[in-house]
């Protein structure tokens, strides 16, 4: 058998550069809601998202032939968007073949830290399939979550426990970090009820404040399921 | 019934920025090895820790009256140093009434980050005490773990959950963020046996390639107490 690949897990955007090596394939996740949102509005249609961290460029492709443009700052949309970061919007909405520009408060940061690295984004709607890709390449793995304005939450490792559970089945990879080890603790401690487990995570309880409980719903347990790998290549999302 | 005050936990050293508001007290953390050698010397009798950041700095003080000086690099101790990061060289020693000048890889580097607030550091040794002084004192506080190098170790955010429980038992705190949360899932999934629940952590594997097995056991259950609390005044952790 071929060596064992690593996998390790960052816990916010602003630490990658301390996992950062410039060979390993980077997983992105900011599972509530960004990236659950990029799995959703590829599978309802866009062919690219192109991640942005202000406003104002999001807003200079606004009114643009082919472009929709997001936005969300404080888990909130943003007056003057054609969109924001819920799911709901893009299911069954006019986005085929359009290209979507998306800002968020820490999903888009923790793409953009990422350059340089092959970069994919994960949710729970294509968990499936990345595992797959990633198995498949046989790569070292960097799970990076997104965090919450540069601090730990709760909902990315979770997801990254998932994710390595899925990729250490495979006995093609192995664990290299703490965080790894803590990410899959918390996942065995949820008991299969994200929703529960999460009730008083310092993000479920501001999408809750904000009525966002079926977003909440949504990613933690995607009526959906997507083949669809967004892969970064060059200012882009596209499909791998 | 006053209002509960705040308890957060910072990951790793460099992360603090995120965390401090100039008013917390920041309680530090690096309980393999630093802050329960810290305790430790404290107990032997120096009367006061001088935490530097560079071996020059620490090499400085060699030599001169009523000085010894200490340091740690990659958990191993450094040629030309009189003591290194293990506890044992303290206990017996002769350093009653010394100043201890000390540099290690994680720990002093916390105390430096936090410095601008009330920084105390607590280990095993005086959990108890640290707890005591601060339901008394009933502050908002921030468990600041050292980590290891910039990334998540285990047993840092362990001991924050073990001093959280004491704090939050007053009734006087609460929890406010994800990685409070997670720490005490971490302390409980270890069943009250931390040494067999790090058996595979980063920090512990490094300490027992090395041979540090002892220290290990000395640090997460030990075999002295102590009610000194040390407290950073200017440059010096001197007893509270």
């Amino acid at each position: 058998m071929s060596e064992s690949k690593k996998i390790s897990v960052c816990f916010t955007a602003d630490q990658f550069d301390k996992y950062a090596d410039g060979k390993s394939t980077v997983v992105v996740v900011d599972l509530l809601r960004a990236t659950s949102v990029i799995s959703t509005a590829f599978t309802a249609g866009v062919k690219a998202i192109i991640p942005v961290q202000t406003l104002e460029e999001a807003l200079s492709y606004k009114g643009k032939e082919g472009y929709i443009v997001a936005a969300e700052r404080n888990a909130k949309p943003i007056e003057g968007f054609d969109y924001g970061n819920s799911p709901f919007h893009y299911i069954n909405a006019d986005v085929k073949g359009k290209t979507l520009v998306l800002t968020t408060t820490n999903g888009t940061k923790a793409i953009h830290n990422a350059r340089g690295h092959k970069v994919i984004t994960a949710s729970y709607i294509n968990i499936e399939a990345v595992a797959n890709h990633l198995i498949e390449k046989h790569n070292d793995v960097i799970i990076l979550c997104s965090g919450w304005k540069g601090v730990f939450n709760l909902e990315d490792p979770i997801f990254a426990g998932s994710l390595a559970d899925l990729l250490m089945d495979s006995d093609k990879y192995e664990s290299s970090c703490d965080s790894l080890f803590a990410s899959i603790q918390l996942l065995k401690n949820s008991n299969g009820d994200l929703f529960n487990y999460l009730r008083d995570s310092s993000h479920r309880k501001r999408l809750k404040s904000l009525n966002m409980e079926d977003d909440t719903h949504f990613c933690l347990s995607p009526p959906i399921k997507s083949d669809i790998i967004p892969i970064l290549k060059g200012d882009k999302l596209v499909i791998l």
